[in-house]
Parts: C-alpha cells; sequence; structure tokens
C-alpha cells in the first residue's frame, strides 16, 4: 500500500492537510496548477486576515514556508490532475505532463474563484477606475502604496463598500451567501479609517453578518472605535458626475431614495466555486452540488468525504469559507486520508 | 510515552476527536460529566439537524453508539477531570473520583450552556407557558409529540420565534452572536410549516445569518416553498391579553409600532460560554478569552491549540459553532493530539 496522499491545491486547506500529514510521518504530493503556494490569500495579495490580524504573507506564508521545508512533501507547481483511477489505498494520479503517481488517498483542496464583478454592470466596474474590489484594497494595503483612487492616485475622502457583490444575488445566478464579506468588509474599513482618519467610509449592505465572536470584534468596533457608518440599503446603480462615483439606490430603513457622492467604491466581492470544478469532478469521478460546488458527504461518520471513497475534501471548494475554517478542515482531512493509509477509518461515500 | 489521550466532553466535537483517534490506533479516555454521552443534541433532545435533516438521535446517537463499541475508548460518565499536571506526552490528570490518568494530551470539547431565558424576563419566558424555547421545539418534534402550546396542549395557530434572545444584547451581557440560530430558526419554522400547515409562522430579526450555502436551502426555501415570514423588528415586550400572547415591538422598515397577538412564542436562545468554564481554566491551566470561552491559539502553525502546550480545544468551547465545524474541528484536534503522542506535531502555545 502506498504511503502517499495526493493533496490538489496550496491555499489553506491544502497547506493544512499537507502539514498534519507530514506530522503524522506521511509522503504528500501537493500538485498546484500555479507557479506558486499559497493559495488565494498569497496568489490574490490579501492583507492582514480575519480574524487574526496576522498578515497574509506571514500567516499563510508561514505555512507555506513550512510545507516547502518538509522533506516528506513534494510539491509540483503549474500542473493539473489529469486522471484518477483505483481505489482507496492504491490509486493512480496523472498529472497533465503525463506522469503517473500512486497514491493511497486524496484530499481535493482547490478552493474558489473569486466573483468577476464585471457581471454586475450597472455597479460600475469596470467602467470606472475607482470602482475597485475587496481584492484590489487588500492589494493597496499589502503592496505598502495604501489606499488610493486608481484614476488619480489621490487619498479618497468618502468610500463606499458595497456588500453581496456576487452573492445572495439571483439576478445573476449566486444565490449563495459567501459568508466571509461581511467580516472582511468591516476590517477592511478599519484599516481605511487607521491609514485615513480624514476618510469616511459607509457599508451598505442587506443583512450584516459578522456572525459569532466576529460581532464585537468586527461589526461594533469598526462603528464604536473607527466611526464606519452601516447603512441598510438596496442599491441600484454606480454612475459618475464626471468628479465623483454617484451610488444610487434606496435607504431600505428610512424608505428614502439615496443618491451619495463617492471618491472610491468597493465591491465586496462573493466567492464562485471554482471555475475548474466540473473537469475535477470528472477527473475524480465526484459529485458536485447544485451550485457547482464539490458535494461533501455526510459528517457524522466520516468527515471530508466526498461521493468516492478515499477521495476527501476541505475548505472552500466545498462552499464559501472562511481561513481559520478550512484550516481546520484540512487538517481534518488529513486524518481521514492517514486513517485509509491505514486501512482503519471508515471513508464516506454517497 | 502514553499512549492515551483525555478527551472532555462527549457532544459532537469530543465524539470527533474520539472517532479520529480510535482509527488512528490510539487509546482515548472520554469523560463527560453528565450520565451519558452526545452532548447537547442528545441531552437536550434536539430534533433534525442543520444542514443534514438527520434526526439528531441517529446522526449524534451514532456517533456515540460508534464511540462506546470501540474497545480502545474507555468512557467516564458523571465525573469530572480535578486535576491536570505534567507535561506534553506525560500528563496526569486526576478525576473526580479520586482515579488518576497518565494521558499524552487532551482535547478540551466542553461545549456551551444554552442561554437561560429567565434572563430576558421581558419577553415573556417563565411568566407565560406558551413562551418556550427552540430548545423546547426541538424536544416537542423529537418526542413524537408535535408542537403544541404548553397551557392547554392546543395546536399553535399563529407562532412567533424572536431572535438573538441572550445573543447581540449587550443590556444582559451578550454581546456575540450565536451564529447558528437564525438557519435553526428557519428549519425549526419549515418543520412547524409541515406539521401544522395551517399555523402562520413570523420570524423576528434583527438581520437574518443564514450564512454560507445556508442561505437557499434555509432562507430561501423557509418564505418560498412553507410561506414562513421574516419581519425586521425590535421587540419591546411579550405580554398577554389573557387569551393569547401579544408580541409589541417596532418593525424596524416600516417604523410603526407592532401589536400582534399569537399563540405562541419561541425563544431563539444563544448559546452562552459554558458555565464551568473557569473551573475548566483553573484545572487545566489555560486562558479564556473576554466573554469566558476558552481561548484558542493562533491556527496557521498549528490548529485547535490553547494557551498550554499538549492541551486542545475543539468545538463550542471556543465559541458559538456549528455541529459540523465542531466535528471537523474535533478530527483536526485529534490529529493535533495523536501529533503529540508521536513527537512530531508543533504543539501550540502562546
Amino acid at each position: 500500500m502506498s504511503e502517499s496522499v495526493l493533496v490538489l491545491g496550496g491555499g489553506p486547506a491544502g497547506l493544512s492537510a499537507a502539514q498534519a500529514l507530514v506530522a503524522a510521518g506521511q509522503q504528500v504530493v501537493l500538485v498546484d496548477k500555479a507557479d506558486r503556494l499559497g493559495g488565494a490569500p498569497i496568489l490574490s495579495g490579501y492583507a492582514r486576515l480575519v480574524p487574526s490580524g496576522e498578515w497574509a504573507r506571514d500567516a499563510i506564508g508561514g505555512m507555506v514556508a513550512r510545507v516547502e521545508a518538509s522533506p516528506t512533501v513534494r510539491v509540483v507547481l503549474g500542473q493539473k490532475v489529469t486522471a484518477f483511477d483505483g481505489q482507496p489505498g492504491a490509486f493512480t494520479a496523472t498529472l497533465s505532463s503525463g506522469e503517473r503517481l500512486k497514491v493511497g488517498a486524496a484530499i481535493l483542496c482547490s478552493g474558489f474563484t473569486h466573483f468577476d464583478s464585471v457581471n454586475k454592470p450597472e455597479w460600475g466596474f469596470g467602467t470606472y477606475p475607482d470602482v475597485v474590489t475587496t481584492t484590489q484594497v487588500e492589494q493597496m494595503m499589502s503592496s505598502g502604496k495604501g489606499v488610493r483612487c486608481p484614476s488619480d492616485g489621490r487619498k479618497p475622502k468618502r468610500v463606499a463598500i458595497l456588500l453581496c457583490v456576487g452573492s445572495r444575488d439571483r439576478q445573476i445566478g449566486r444565490e449563495w451567501c459567501s459568508k466571509i464579506c461581511c467580516t472582511v468588509s468591516a476590517n477592511i474599513a478599519m484599516e481605511i479609517r487607521e491609514e485615513l482618519p480624514d476618510c469616511n467610509v459607509y457599508v451598505y449592505y442587506m443583512d450584516i453578518r459578522t456572525y459569532g465572536l466576529y460581532e464585537d470584534k468586527y461589526y461594533w468596533e469598526s462603528q464604536e472605535l473607527h466611526k464606519v457608518k452601516y447603512i441598510k440599503a438596496r442599491i441600484a446603480e454606480v454612475t459618475s458626475d464626471g468628479q465623483r462615483l454617484i451610488v444610487k439606490g434606496e435607504d431600505t430603513l428610512v424608505k428614502r431614495p439615496i443618491t451619495i457622492p463617492f471618491d472610491m467604491v468597493v465591491h465586496a466581492i462573493g466567492m464562485d466555486p471554482n471555475l475548474d470544478n466540473l473537469e475535477i469532478a470528472a477527473t475524480f469521478g465526484i459529485k458536485l452540488e447544485k451550485h457547482g460546488h464539490i458535494q461533501r458527504a455526510p459528517t457524522y461518520s466520516a468527515m471530508c468525504g466526498t461521493s468516492r471513497r478515499g477521495v476527501f475534501v476541505a475548505g472552500a471548494a466545498i462552499g464559501p469559507e472562511t481561513i481559520d475554517d478550512s484550516i481546520a478542515q484540512g487538517q481534518a482531512a488529513g486524518f481521514a486520508a492517514f486513517g485509509v493509509l491505514r486501512g482503519a477509518m471508515p471513508v464516506a461515500a454517497e
């Protein structure tokens, strides 16, 4: 029986799975289609993470460094898995290079794809340069350049963050909630206020979902310590008067139309299923749920299962997920795969 | 070095940790102060779980049965841990019986305490028998007796579910969100509508937090398939006109006072930190966070750590948590503890 586990995807979940398997003395092959490890937090240049406040480059970069330094992990970059055959304990994975690997189990940590705001054209992204995404603001922060209007480099004095861009929106086929955008947006709002104390930040929301312990750390702190303003609203469109961006909609609480000027408008973009999921499902012989995420098996008898025995899943591949929960699921999936290698743990199947 | 791991608490997280350690060939001592395993879902008689739809007695009961049937798990019921000394790999745990156990690591899965609605007296619990909690409604369902008004056993025709009872409420010292009550309440509302098709169910909310994939499965389905009505409101008090309960407050969207009669009012009660946490913290020499939950170590380098090396934590002991995430964390903590036994995995400390 092979002692190796295939981990697909080198983001937080995949790094966690690899880290855990290494600690248990297992061999890991970590495959990522990108040319470096780290997943969205590294490839998209996230800034300070929720809820630790650590820089992504330190937190997730540290995970990358530990995995890369491990003699029992083989990292394969810039490649995909093109075929996956066999049985639990004795699978063969074929890479796009043609190389065939013997592995005992696989863990799919293939993550998500950021919503492309071009698909919400009435909110101005792609038309006005000062309409940006949360990811772009993270990049402004993590690059050290600070939050500036892309059109002319000025410091914005008024910023609007629009929640649920590509989430909870049936008109564009995204009826799910992306789970973490409310909290990330509250965090970004506080960071902008810290960097630019003269800048007013408004968050336009349907429901504020700073769930669990995020409630006081993000929702209350952002309002009380940082004077971020929250407005329950339906946004109709983002236009421009030639000088500034104009956000139009309805304030849902006072039932009045609003037409408000801003220097910068930030789309809090949601988490789409990974665009590769159809291909991944076909390759690994697993099922997707109705939105296109990887379908998870029932959790009570075996954690992190898919519809195929010996193939596990963790993190945002299952649906919108936080980094902390992705890390926990990665470790749990690592243990599940370890059980397959030992021939001991029940392996989930439909 | 001992090969045994102490797991404190036999709810979903603890059962998951035990299950995972067994699969890895480890010895487990599972200690619970209650006289049976299962934690809140079993002891409080939950009905169908979110999101699987399985009955708690089958889903969590199945976990209990598997753990109890395992020859490498010793279950100790009706006892607490009164002392915990030593170092990772060589701890000594003392039980309330006086027995001393040698264990290599410990996993705290000590869960939460349901909010006691008596602490929100203006909302009628304890005064009017037909004001009940979500837990009581779950018990009505899981007992097979169905949802009935406790005062006279009649089938309610109008039910109000009040969200955030003991959550997001600074007046009573609970500023956190309890994370899962919105989704559980939507689920309960659908179950009531299925059992009693003539009964109208209204949910009074501040923000609806059916996050992630719960959004369409619970929030939309409850409205569109089951005609559950959601009203954004601030509830002032629950009284009685002698015949029916009267919910008074303000509809936040139309800015109008509301005074509405109901047959039954359900408090969607939140998750308090376990009342035993101060004692647990003192016994195990670990820190609590400011609200009284067990403080989790940073997650990037080692999952599920506490402020003491070799002592791990999983599930609702950390803060309000779902059953699925508690199970994932339990398995992840199991792997972390396994790493301590192997002397391989980094163990978290402050």
